[in-house]
This record gives structure tokens, sequence and C-alpha cells, in this order.
């Protein structure tokens, strides 16, 4: 079960004005259950986005980093389950531009207008004949207040949605910002989401929206991994109407732009820590503080090496501080003149090893005492620089194996 | 159960003049566990090895380093199970010393004439007294025909031991190679195996010895993964005690230096792939061929991505052809001008992939049928240049997991 994650409320997700979301069943993959998720946007609503470096990207991530760079009006955004459309050379390509020219054939508008995303199995044709059946009933069903179903609509192993509302007030203007995204597995840095979409009534020029979703993404998703796989299909999208009322912000150097990043990135961050939460089969959330580095290359290098670890996961999983599973990820993890007898390492706030080894006044019930809860914090001081890191992860259990040795069937 | 692989006949290990072993149960972790080897060597015995790269390695293998390099000629080896002096600090270094000072005085020769491995739990203290009151009688056993207890002496979470003989010509003399080793968790390339000893009659120079040692261990422990983790303990070591009669090896290039260098080679890789059969939970044994790749680095890259998801892992233990995970996982691989729609990949014979998607002639009964095999090919065909490397995993199962979340209780 999700670790201390539940359920959105419906009445908490607030409607973005601007943004109308409609979903179907589309029968892609299981009959009757919501897959098809259509966001019409209403014109002159500017996107921006980060997709994954996944150099078998799927289709629909390359049609739609051609549609965003052609920047003709983006109108509407379609997001479909059951099939990540990844691994399908041409012919995949093929049916994603498909996909774009049916939906723009139902709302009047061009193809190029229309942003693809799929996410589910890879290397399996996409059912093409099913999503355009099932496009009409997407558009018909569109409302602004909407959010609750669409985060449903784009679940596949996910337990529970996620998705968050947030207002702020920028000048005296009250903003929305509502995010969902989706993703439990095949999570890893360099756009770690599997999809996420974040919307605003907030008006910012296309650069600076770029640059915030940028901005937001560094902070946030690409600082989670569930078991190291970077996904084909990652994306996280920034949408902003500008129906709020509030003059636009185009200076990064703006008190403005400060309130807005800080908020969506707040909004980034919960989704992406809801992404580890609902880890395919995991029991602990895990917080990484990397502290003292010399820079963030060598924190992130040490804490994906803890957090990768099958060793250290499984230890986890099973309650056990078998702590030194731990030291031995950080002494393996490439940073090549790291001077292991001058770093520190806390579990919480228990001090379990220093000088090299075991820390003299280190208890066995301290350690064991921190591993029981679901929440659980390493911190790591290296005492090498001033770049302080931070990242998150879950344990490993059965379920993950079941999960994943179940996937498809 | 260990995949393809049987316990070792103990009529089939071959003496090797010069080496006598001796196990005793020195009650370390378990009682009545044999869980103390000593390795005894003629004088004039030459010794070489490679050692883990984990910069939190154990006191013992510093220590072990320390005295090779110090060249008085080594008269022992001592290896305990159970705890690894691993992340020890300097207490661990004093135990370790004063592990080869006790066992030096049993013998009668030099503390530096003693090289020390520990294998097991780390960070814990060694139970030092124990191993010193066990000496004495892991003395008292030794015996040249000892070879099947001590690869039992060395086990921790193996299900079954590892050893193997083999017998050569070198001009006209007969030479014998007898290796064991012990390892089924914490394996990942960088020396791989956590502990293994290749013993021969052979003689040969130092120089070459060593030069030896890393060929064979670059073909074999350097391509094998279980789980990605990097032990702090890892040691191969080849000794040679030239009482074979044969005249020494003096040149590299030589048909004397290649035939012992391939009959060595061979009983590293056989003891290295039992050790990935052996896998912790391991249920198929996978061999990963990468094809035409333009460097080493970049083959390697993309076979460890391969063997280190844990989608793909699950995907083999579940028998289930979700091949398109494959395909993530090179894409990921960080070789960032990959041409994926240059690729093709295999499993064992069917051509699953090529044109960046699903080959038109794969069938998904056929992938269906290899995943159903115990030991299976995954076959990457890079076409960017001449290189091919190998590699060897296991898949990852419910019983990782469980050995993992119970390892110290």
């Amino acid at each position: 079960m999700p670790v201390n994650l539940t359920s959105p409320v419906a009445a908490q997700l607030l409607p973005v004005a601007g943004v109308s979301l409609g979903v179907a069943c589309a029968g892609i993959k299981r009959a009757e259950r919501k897959d098809l998720l259509v966001m019409q946007l209403s014109a002159g609503t500017r996107v921006a986005g980060v997709f994954t470096t996944n150099r078998f990207c799927a289709a629909p991530v390359t049609v739609a980093k051609e549609h965003l760079a052609s920047s003709s009006g983006i109108r509407a955004l379609v997001i479909n389950t059951g099939n990540a459309n990844a691994g399908t050379g041409e012919l995949g390509m093929a049916d994603a531009r498909a996909t774009c020219a049916a939906l723009a054939g139902v709302m009047g508008c061009k193809p190029e207008q229309i942003l693809p995303y799929s996410t589910g199995v890879i290397m399996e044709p996409l059912p093409l004949a099913k999503i355009a059946a099932g496009l009409p009933a997407a558009v018909a069903n569109a409302k602004e207040n909407n959010w609750y179903d669409a985060a449903h609509a784009i679940m596949t192993t996910d337990i529970v949605a996620k998705a968050i509302s947030k207002q702020i007030l920028i000048d005296g203007v009250q903003v929305t910002i509502t995010g969902i995204a989706k993703g439990s597995g095949m999570i890893h840095p360099n756009m770690a989401t599997m999809l996420g979409y974040i919307a605003t009534d907030a008006a910012i020029s296309q650069p600076l929206l770029q640059q915030m979703v940028s901005s937001a993404c560094n902070r946030s998703f690409n600082c989670i991994t569930v078991d190291g796989d970077t996904s084909t299909n990652d994306a996280l999208m920034l949408i902003a109407t500008g129906k709020s009322g509030m003059v636009e912000i185009t200076r990064a150097e703006s008190s403005a732009y400060e309130t807005l990043l800080g908020a969506v990135s707040e909004v980034a961050l919960f989704l992406a820590q809801a992404i580890v939460r609902d880890g395919e089969g995991a029991t602990k959330f895990i917080t990484i503080n990397l502290e003292g580095g010399e820079d963030e290359a060598e924190c992130k290098k040490i804490g994906y090496a803890i957090a990768h670890s099958p060793l250290v996961k499984t230890a986890f999983f099973a309650s056990d501080p078998n702590l030194g599973r731990i030291l031995a990820a950080i002494g393996y993890a490439g940073v090549s003149d790291l001077d292991v007898s001058k770093l520190e390492l806390y579990l919480d706030d228990v001090l379990v090893a220093e000088h090299g080894g075991r820390a003299a006044s280190y208890q066995e019930e301290d350690g064991q005492r921190v591993m029981q809860q679901s929440d659980i914090t390493i911190r790591v001081v290296l005492n090498r620089g001033s770049v302080d890191t931070t990242l998150w992860t879950c344990d490993f259990s059965y379920d993950y194996v079941k999960i994943n040795a179940s996937y498809r069937s």
C-alpha cells in the first residue's frame, strides 16, 4: 500500500480556467476502464515541457516535441494508458501522428496543435482504431471541474491517483495551480515522472514557462527513483492559460516569477514524492540527504548508489538495521577520491558511522527504532564541500517482484 | 535453487602440490559451522591478486595488499566467514593485523607472510578471540586433499559450493589447477567475486602471475553481476607453488604462458558463472552478448543496463517475454549517440527487434518458448563497430528479497 499517501479528494482539486478535461473508456488494454484523457486548452495557452532522455524514446514523445517546437498554439493534449507506443519504429510514429490528426478532426484544429502521450506496455503496436473511436466521447465529456477523473484516467500500476491544487496571490490576483501525475515503476532520474501535467491560469511568457518547468523538474521529478529504470515515455508538462487576469510575467528576476516558481515547484515536489510513496510494492518512504559534497554530481552519485542498491532496499523492507550495506553503497558510488574516514552516516537523528566505522555511541536498538518507521531519512555528511542535495526513494519488497512479474498478464 | 549447477564432487577436486588446506568451526556467527579456512603454502610459492575498488574496502583487503607488496614470501592465507571486518575503522585494521599475528605464532612465521580475508556482515567488530582460538585446529587439520571442505568453509549465502580442477600439459609436464570461490549476493563488476582462490603447481614469475590474474579476472569475475552491489571485500587470488617440476614461465609471449592463462581463465570463468548460477534467488542464468560496439566501454554500459534493470530481471523470473523492457534499458544506458533504429535484439535465435521496433517476423510464442528455458542468451547487435563483449547475470525473484530481507537474522 502507498506509504502515507491517500487518494485525492475530488472537492479539493480546483479547476484551472482555460483547461477542460474529458475522459473515456477506449478499451485499449481492458474493457470498462477509463484509459483516455483529452485536455483541451483555450486559445492563447502556453505549454512547455521536459521529456525523457531515453534513446528509445516513444513515438509520442518525438511527435510532442515536434509539435511544441512548431509553436502553432497548442489546443489539446491526448493521453492514453495501456500501451506506450515505444519501441514501435516507423509504425509507431505514424500512429502517434494519426492520433493527433483524429483528435484535430473532432475538435476542428490542426494536428500540429495536439500533443500526444502514451504509457503502458512497450513494443506493442498502438491500437489506433480503439483510440480514434474513443476520442469523440472524451471530447464530449470535457469539463473544467474534472481533474479527479483525469488523475484516475492516466493511472497504470498506480494504486492511488496523484493530484494536488494550490492557490497563491500574485500582485493581488488569485492564481490557481493544479497538477496530476502517474507513475509507480520504471522510475528514475533524467525525467522521472512517467507523466505529469501541471496547469495554471497564471500568465507567463513562453521562454520563462520553459525555464520554470525545467527548474521545477530538477527539484522534484529528477530527484526520485523507484527502481532505476528510466522510462521511454517520461514527460512533465507545464501549462499556463493566462486566464487569471494577472499581468504577464516576462522577467525571471521578479517576485511574481519567484512566487509562481515556488508554488509550481511545491506542486511538482508533492507529485514526485507521491510517485515514490506509491512506488511499486513500497512499504517505506526514504529521504536521502547528502550534505557537504564538492558538487551536485558527486552528491547524486552517492545518493543514487544508496537509492538503487537492492541490498539497501531489501534491508529497509525488512526493517533490519543492516546499515553496513549503506556504507558499501557509498564506497562503490564512483567518487574515486572519497575519504571514507571523514564522513558521517545518520539514520534520522541517530549517528550510525564515523571515522570509517560504526560510531562508538551507536546502539542497535536506536537503529532498529528508526527502521520500524514508514518515513525514514538517511543523512550522509561528506565533509568535503558546501553542496547539499536531497533524493527520495522507497524500499524493495516481495510485491515489487510480484507486480513486475505479472504486469502484462 | 542454483540454475544448472550442482555441488562439486570431492573426488574430482585435485590437490595442488604445495598447498595444504585446513578448516575449523570457530563459532563466528553460528556454532557448529565450518567458518575458518587456513591455506598453507610451501616455501617459494608466489601469490598475486586483484581486489575490490570499493572505497569502503574492508580492513583485511588493505592488510592483504600491504603484505603482498612487502613480498616477504607468503606462507598462508586465512579466511573467515560470518563477519566482513568492513566499515570497522581503526579497530578493524588492528583486528586484521592481530589475526595475521596469531596465525604466524601458530605456524612459526612472520605476520607479513600471512594474507587475511573476511566475508559476512559489514560494520560489526570482528570476533578476534573466536578466530584466534580456532586457528590451531585449522592448522592441525591441514591436508593437500582438502579442497572440498575448503570450498564449503568459505560459503555464506551460497547454496552450493563452487570448486573445479583442471589439468594441462606444459612442455610435457602435467600441471594442476584447482580453484574455489564464494559469492551469491552483493555481486557486481570491479572485482565481482567476493572471494576466489585459484592455485596451481605451475612455475611462473611474479610479474607474469600478476598479469595473469588480472587477465583472467577481466574475462570472468569482472563480467558478472547479480544485484549491482560491489562488495567491500572482493578478492581473487592466484597462487603458483612451482611444484610441478616444469620450467618457470618468464615470458608472456610464450606458448606455456598462453596455455596456462587459457586454463586459469577457464577455471575463473567456471567459478564466476557458478556464482551467477547460485545468485541469490536465481531461477534463470542469462548470458548477454553485445556485438558490433565501438568499444568495450559502451558494450559494458549497455550490457549492465540490461543486467541491472529490475524490470528486465523480474520479467525473466516470470518467463514473460515483455521484451520492450530490454529496449528501454538499452535506451537509457547512457550511450548518447546511439541510433536505436540500427540495432538488432535477439533472444537466443529469435530476432525480436530491428528498425527501432518489433521485428515483423517476431511471434510472441517464439519469445515465450525461449523465456521458459533456464539458460537464455540476449544478443544485442549494435552495428556500430567491431567490439564484442559478453556478460552474465541472473533473474530477480521473490527469493532474492526473502534472502536479503532476512540475511542477518
